[in-house]
């Protein structure tokens, strides 16, 4: 089927331009003034709006068993809120609990996956290590097209990746051509802070943030940065929600290696005030690790996207209903940790960003999209406006407003981080794998529409890795 | 005429393909597998060998008359350099004597620069302010391509800008939606120490360095970023020397806001230790501002293109010949400041950059080409590979070697600062408007190939400063 | 006349131990444990009380002529305000207009302040130069006991002290053993700034802040920083308020450069919402420069003051009444610029800075009084509380609360910056050369009874800052 | 027993002045012109020299079990080595193996610690944790005057303190008002880059370094300085040898942390070209850890100490011979780590510091003894030159040189990473507790006239972090 998007202004990374594009069975191929429409063709009119690539966000967690219950967006629910947010790929996280084999928690993510209706691709976790994991790490990268692996470095006694595992998992990342990624949290000063807390009798989510003081992230972003520095290694850092983890990348990139970090469109306006709020479902509502944050970070996370410390901007959408939140009601560690926003992320990102002149648009694709496709080496495939690429666009209207709201959101549950934020810039039309999937309010994708994203490993940066490396063998004197 | 590439491998400043490219009519009409030549076209077999966007110099000075005398490259040997070192454009300058109105030597130069073989454009200088100053800057940038204004903060005396112009001429520039540049060292302390060298008996080209440490260099940087910064506009610095610099640059880049820095191939690989050569006229060949550097800032200048804090390399060739350096004989302050390099850049780069693992292929396409096309908004019709693109292009060979030599250089001068240094990666073909320019030796280009290029206003960082000082606008208190 | 002090707890600003103190003829005479009083001493009892080197204000301009005007306190009310404050000491400012001899200028102030009831020593301004000003400095170090010289780099078409001069007069510090100092601004911007504000209608006090934004005084202060660094000379930045100027003194003090930094008691509580006051009154007596600032510069003041970044907190105590100030009813240029404060900073120090545990107590007694005898070169006569020290001292009460109001306070003036502050911690009594000059709310010091401090060239950093000098002479390369 | 110093400048950490120094029984009894000796009191003229504080070594290890062997120098020989440097005191650690209760071990050390010539103190390492070890700290504090805990953050499988006991230990001292002070180095990745290093048959001393680079340092030492911040403690740095290293410490101290840092004599002069000696002897002679860096880190320690970012300096004298050494022949892993240099620190320090205009003779005080008394709280009974001080004061003549040589030293072994270096600037009297303890070559002080030194809890800045710890008390939201 083939679809032209007439009359329209293309926004990529780094330019815009006005031209029609037509796609044709899922590519995007033609670009370009008044190109005629095959037969056929549906023809849709975007002028005076903006054709962009599809948002990726590389950061979600649908229908995640966690902390005894199970995300309340499947992969169904989840993707239906990407696309009507924009969104055309999510990269979701497959967890092993620890001991158990990789490929049949991936095979297990994969099932649970087949219903999406947008993209989507896996990071693996490294939530344990043994000679099996070694060797499933390189099933992964070469049959599967996993190139990034995950490590949290909290929740001890439960997925905590200590140092011994970081430095065996980022040096066989580093063989594979994968990238390895943290989640950088210390696990022990969480849990000495969360003990301390319930001791003096701090039970409720206001407790939260206090058990996750900023220089808990900052410590393990530097440490994960350090490691990967000895090794060698490339290293992305996600959810960074504090001045101390722009700063740690900053220092690293500033001397040369490669480090990339994400943050969220909540961590970006949404404040630690939230947590003092006097209902405690709406305080708990925001219960997410690392925790929201004191006003200045948001400075420090915004300059960072600016600066290119930061690159890409996600969700770790992991959607928990108010019942499921209640299970910590004597005890705030107990509260399931997440929040949704793969819906919001894009309007977010236009109104606090593009729209305050921090952000050009051009910029404001390169951290929706773009930039999270280059370092996951998915690109020009995803995250361009180009010839031969997917054609997974998102049509913008920078006039259009609203308010967000639960009450109009697509995702399962009954609160949202951003309720009553007036946005101006929305997606009008949503095309992935060339098709309309969302058109202005209507979902049009059907479960099981969204295909899964193999991702090469050895992305470009590698080159500089590898000869280093090469450079850097050691050589005994001679005595 | 058609030009098909073959079997070549693209390398742009974001990715790397196999791929044919045809030319045709001075640009890219397709890139792909296995094209097919059209009637008349010459094949030329690129197996092996790398095809990138023709390197971009920002930084030049071809036959300025500077200092008593006149630089030894014309804009034909000058830009015949350019092309049989990979570079396909040049941005050279106009600088007005003070007083002079910019439109005459806005067309002085125009004249001198028709017999450039390479394609070129034109930074205006800006020497001095009243209203027609004013006025033509508009002109330039409305009727003549112009969108960049250069401002000399040394030379005291002669074409120093003292801050009250800089606000003037940064407060136009944003009106006009150009960009000011400037070469930052503080006049006043250059003018300071150089008497106080020569009364210290200190005449020779030793002292030169000393006239004008890193401090002198990283004030100025800091000052015009500063203004920029306070006034709303966005700064370019030229020919970043100095770890001091590059501090500046991202500290600010830090805060959001709009810098741009570009280092020279000399400054990078060439350090100060050339200036205690016992004989004069090696030592004089080397006088240039701001001088080579102890070797801590080449690191520094390295992390700088790494991190993107710097963004563009030039090489401000100004070749001066050894019996014009013998002008200072007596007074190191007469040496006309100048060194050459427009053939060498690519070469150097490749070299120092990419064989050592500092810069990834990808990387050396965008601080050689891109980065300048895109602050100098011309791209993507200069700096890219893509289908509409002026053709310009150079086939590289990453096994090819060569013992840069100033026997075997094309220009007029007689020595050469990269003097006996061994590079492996070289151009073998060099295309102009889609012509074979220089071909593995053979100059082929003739007087009057390249084209003026007009750089137009506006680009795309724009969106943000405008939005920025719209959200600005004061507001009385109402009392 | 002797007094003895018993039963107190002497804080100095490196320890805290049990003593009694008896002053005699003016000194220090014993210090120790029930130390016996001489006949005729008075004895107090300060139990449970701190005794403390007196305060040392390094900057005030009493009776100032200024903007058309004079500043209301002169040298009584003025040293009056400091005594009831705990402040003993204060440096103020002769400034010469441009062209007038700095000795006759010298005079004037000397004669001005015979009256003063603290003690007191000049800065000597540098607002022009020739060679009477190059000879004059020497006289005034060798003969006068000046040893530091301040340098306004704001005040264009008045006081502003352009490179030109600032090179010069650095130069001349360096040889004479004196230290620069300088308000940081950049006086080109501000005078552009002004001139927009104006054309924009802007009139009010609230224009004064948007007329010197932070990075017009960050970029003095690296300026001058970067001077002094070029030069060898040491420096001295008054009156720092943005963390701009804090980062700017740091970087330079983390290449072993001899930098110090003041900050105001006023800059580190009260922001810059001050300027928004629908009063006319109370916005225009918040009127100084710079300015009051957006909170988070109070944090780096703050941060600045316990890295050691800073040294000195000072108060720029210049009163206008609000007579004074409306002299800019219709332009907000006109209003005189100053705030007193010389009676509340040490209140306000140990409130918000011990209080708070941002500073220990002897932190608090190196930033109000010992690190400014350090760098100003009287210590240990003042700022210490040593056997043969001046009997400078204040007995300081840490539990006494207040309600700071101008409704109480000695200044000459109806208003007050930190109007309604509540305090904990004040001083009880005041000696100053041996006698109570204030006793707990009774004003017991009379007009002449402050003395002239000399102030000897040569502190102790230049001993490292000659070594360099030496080490650095340049050596002509023979040829 | 008197003794009374005539004619001398006295030095202190702040201030430099003409005075006679009278000493009795151990103590300095009285400072000043002209003083009367009392009868029998021994007179030395010692004009032209500097009177300072003795020299405080807070790092060494005497006759410490390590590695299979026992460290050379013992307490009698080690604290010779002391007096003929100029240092005074020295404080060692004790080192449980883990398991072995604290008390044992630390009297374990009082026993071998008896025969010491010069005063001597004890860190206490927690390289192991349980309820005793939390019982002992408080008897050790309270009891035995030791207010420093040390943590090993390296040697894996041995005395490594992981982040669990970091937490645990850190937290008690805080309770009981002591400094945790940390060996950074994260002993993860030295295990790791050891086997590696061995397995690509790296055996040589040439191996050491690149088991141990700077990010291994970086990374730990930014880990304990989160740790500490986030628990409020305090901080202390062993031998700081990176940049890394002091940009922490810099980083966290412009927060407002009370963090510290030591750097050794060693790293700042020696360089690990020592580690390509073809001499395997000669290169594993510099075995230490951490390593000896690559010049550019020497610039980085010397910056900290100019700047104050870090405040001490040390030698972590641990000697071992050449047939020590020679234990880790074919496994550079099992060379006894270990250099010496309690001998030469100040005589280095003066050397390259104050004759390099690097430091004041005042700053050289600071950094070699009066700031470890302060962070030690020991001040200003050490460290100081006041009345009432302890008598430990070393006599220096600014203008005695010698070439240092193992030939001439007093330490017990073959070597000495000083070797051949010319200093300018000795001791030529070392006095301790009041007694002539080494005069100008010939050692007087006898085994056993070292005193222990008792450390007091709850330094001056104990002041502040207990206000700020008591402000952050948690208090619940009322829902």
């Amino acid at each position: 089927m083939s679809l032209l998007l007439k009359g329209g202004t293309v926004v990529t990374h780094e330019m815009t331009f006005q031209a029609d594009v037509l796609c044709d069975n899922g590519k995007i191929v033609a670009i370009g003034q008044s190109l005629n429409a095959p037969d056929g063709a549906e023809i849709r009119d975007v002028a005076g709006k903006l054709i962009m690539p599809g948002g990726i966000d590389p950061h979600t967690h649908m229908q995640l068993p966690f902390m005894g219950t199970v995300a309340a967006d499947d992969f169904a629910s989840g993707t239906a809120a990407a696309l009507a947010g924009g969104t055309t790929s999510i990269i979701d996280f497959v967890i092993p609990n620890p001991g158990q084999p990789l490929m049949e928690a991936y095979h297990q993510w994969r099932d649970w996956s087949a219903k999406a209706m947008a993209n989507y691709s896996f990071h693996v976790a490294i939530t344990w290590w043994d000679e099996s994991v070694h060797a499933d790490m390189q099933t992964l990268v070469e049959e599967y097209g996993v190139n990034s692996f995950k490590h949290f470095m909290a929740y001890k006694n439960a997925i905590m990746a200590t140092d011994d595992i970081l430095v065996a998992s980022f040096s066989r990342c580093l063989e594979l051509g994968a990238i390895p990624t943290v989640h950088a949290e210390n696990g022990e000063l969480v849990y000495h802070l969360q003990r301390q807390m319930l001791s003096q009798g701090m039970t409720g989510p206001e407790a939260h943030p206090l058990s996750r003081p900023p220089e808990v992230e900052g410590e393990a972003a530097h440490r994960a940065i350090s490691i990967a520095a000895t090794l060698g290694a490339p290293i992305y850092l996600v959810h960074c929600s504090v001045e101390e983890s722009v700063d740690a990348i900053r220092y690293a990139q500033n001397k040369g290696q490669h480090v990339y970090g994400e943050c969220l469109a909540g961590h970006l306006v949404v404040d630690d005030s939230v947590y003092q709020d006097p209902d405690w479902d709406k305080a708990a509502a925001h219960v997410m690790s690392p925790p929201f944050r004191p006003k200045k970070h948001q400075d420090a996370l915004w300059q960072g996207l600016q600066a290119g410390t930061l690159q890409t901007t996600a969700t770790d959408h992991c959607a928990f209903c108010t019942a499921q939140k209640a299970m910590g009601e004597d005890d705030f560690t107990r509260i399931p940790n997440g929040t949704a926003g793969v819906e919001e992320r894009m309007a977010v990102l236009w109104e606090k960003g593009v729209n305050s002149g921090k952000l050009t648009p051009n910029e404001f694709v390169a951290v929706t999209s773009t930039n999270a496709a280059r370092i996951f080496n998915i690109y020009p495939a995803k995250g361009s406006v180009t010839v031969g690429a997917d054609a997974d666009l998102v049509v913008w209207d920078p006039d259009a407003s609203k308010t967000i709201s639960a009450a109009t959101q697509m995702s399962n549950i009954e609160h949202n981080i951003f309720e009553g934020m007036q946005v101006t810039g929305l997606p009008v039309l949503t095309i992935c794998n060339g098709n309309i999937a969302w058109d202005n309010g209507t979902l049009l994708a059907k479960a099981g529409d969204g295909k899964y994203i193999d991702r090469p490993a050895y992305a470009p940066y590698y080159h500089a890795l590898q000869k280093r490396r090469q450079l850097a063998t050691p050589v005994p004197v001679v005595r």
